[in-house]
């Protein structure tokens, strides 16, 4: 296992111990290479749900109307209501929230720069699926750690069911006009590319995730197998999204 | 009083009886010109949260950091975060939210298109002095409304303290360049005038909002001394927190 850079506040003094809804210290934060994965994990979440907000509120300009104006601002909401939480457990786990994000601006950003949307569809069609493959990565890494910090990551996937609006209209739009329908497919194979290709990138710069995915003493891990096979499941169930929305995969 | 037209559904059949929080028709709605007014209020604040939001979120992207960009992203988050409760009254009332909306689009796409900040700083104060001063204008306002609609307008307008940071951040900059605070000043007068013109323009054309500020049979009314030293008041709020950015108003 790579060396993990455990994180401590500035002035140095040992991060304060981390008890969970019991008020017991779990054993999996006994191992600092485990905190470290935490922080960066969550910092990883937190900048997403701020970088979703952004760009779903800018998307929002797209919109044909103030209804879809709406819908769309109410999702960036839901998205950025996720992240005070978030940030205050990585203050609880001895980190600061801002150098916590810090190394995933780029990633979301560059993402997002490559992302961009250049119709109101081609948003909707970002939003939904791009928020389900998120959905989907964090819930497989959720079942590795503990409980209170898997509880915290799903809570923070909750999205208010604004996909039933996505689906709706992406389908409304190809019934009128069936043509629309070729290019979102390919946008949609293009977001999954990008997506996949900045995951990667992230995962083998920061050795903690890595590290994550390996288990621990009292922790599962993954293997290349099951690693392969969780890929597997994040490509199956986005043929699924697009397959709901009446896209080809 | 100039006739005011009853907002009704789009299937013609009359809105159901507003009643209050006790189960009761407050007299005011007995009066269809009071409902209209309230219609119109209340979609006047909703479509102001929405674009507030949308510019918020805009202007967090001239954030200088990533706690600067939090704190905008936060605002705007509150800002929509009313919007919802907002809507359901205008829909209680027997009208249609995005109809109701509708006529306040373009007074604050204009209000907002004149005066989008070139910088960070223009931005925040923007944030702070166009806030306070529609809080302030509604609060107003809300002397003529019935109880549970004040309630709601009031309700509509806590900003959760984000004020501080604006305060905090601005007078820290003319701390560190005192050069900045001169065009700040001067652009803090553009947003009053812009403000105030836009808001001329809303009542002049809305009927049912000159009616409301002249009461009703059982509502007080503004006669134009009242209407005097309304905007006395706002114009002194506005130079006191233009005072507490430290700068010239």
């Amino acid at each position: 296992m790579t060396e993990i850079a455990q994180p401590a506040p500035p002035d140095g003094t040992p991060p304060p111990p981390v008890t969970d809804s019991l008020g017991e210290v779990p054993v999996a934060f006994q191992d600092p290479g485990y905190r470290a994965a935490v922080v960066d994990l969550i910092g990883a979440i937190a900048y997403g749900e701020i970088s979703a907000f952004d760009r779903l509120a800018e998307d929002a300009r797209l919109a044909p109307s103030l209804a879809d104006k709406l819908a769309l601002g109410k999702m960036a909401t839901v998205q950025f209501n996720h992240v005070e939480p978030l940030l205050a457990r990585i203050t609880a786990l001895g980190a600061e929230p801002m150098q916590a994000m810090a190394p995933f601006v780029k990633p979301f950003d560059a993402f997002h720069a490559k992302t961009a949307p250049s119709n109101w569809l081609e948003g909707l069609v970002k939003a939904y699926v791009g928020d389900g493959l998120a959905a989907d990565f964090y819930r497989e890494v959720a079942a590795f750690l503990d409980a209170d910090t898997r509880d915290l990551v799903i809570a923070s996937l909750v999205d208010s069911g604004h996909s039933d609006f996505v689906v709706d209209r992406v389908r409304r739009a190809i019934e009128r006009d069936g043509r629309v329908a070729g290019p979102l497919a390919l946008w949609g194979r293009r977001l999954m590319g990008e997506a996949l290709s900045q995951a990667q990138r992230v995962v083998a710069e920061r050795d903690s995730l890595a590290a994550l995915l390996a288990g621990g003493v009292d922790r599962p891990g993954l293997d290349l197998a099951a690693l392969g096979r969780m890929f597997t499941r994040l490509t199956e169930n986005h043929a699924k999204r697009m397959a709901e929305l009446g896209l080809a995969s």
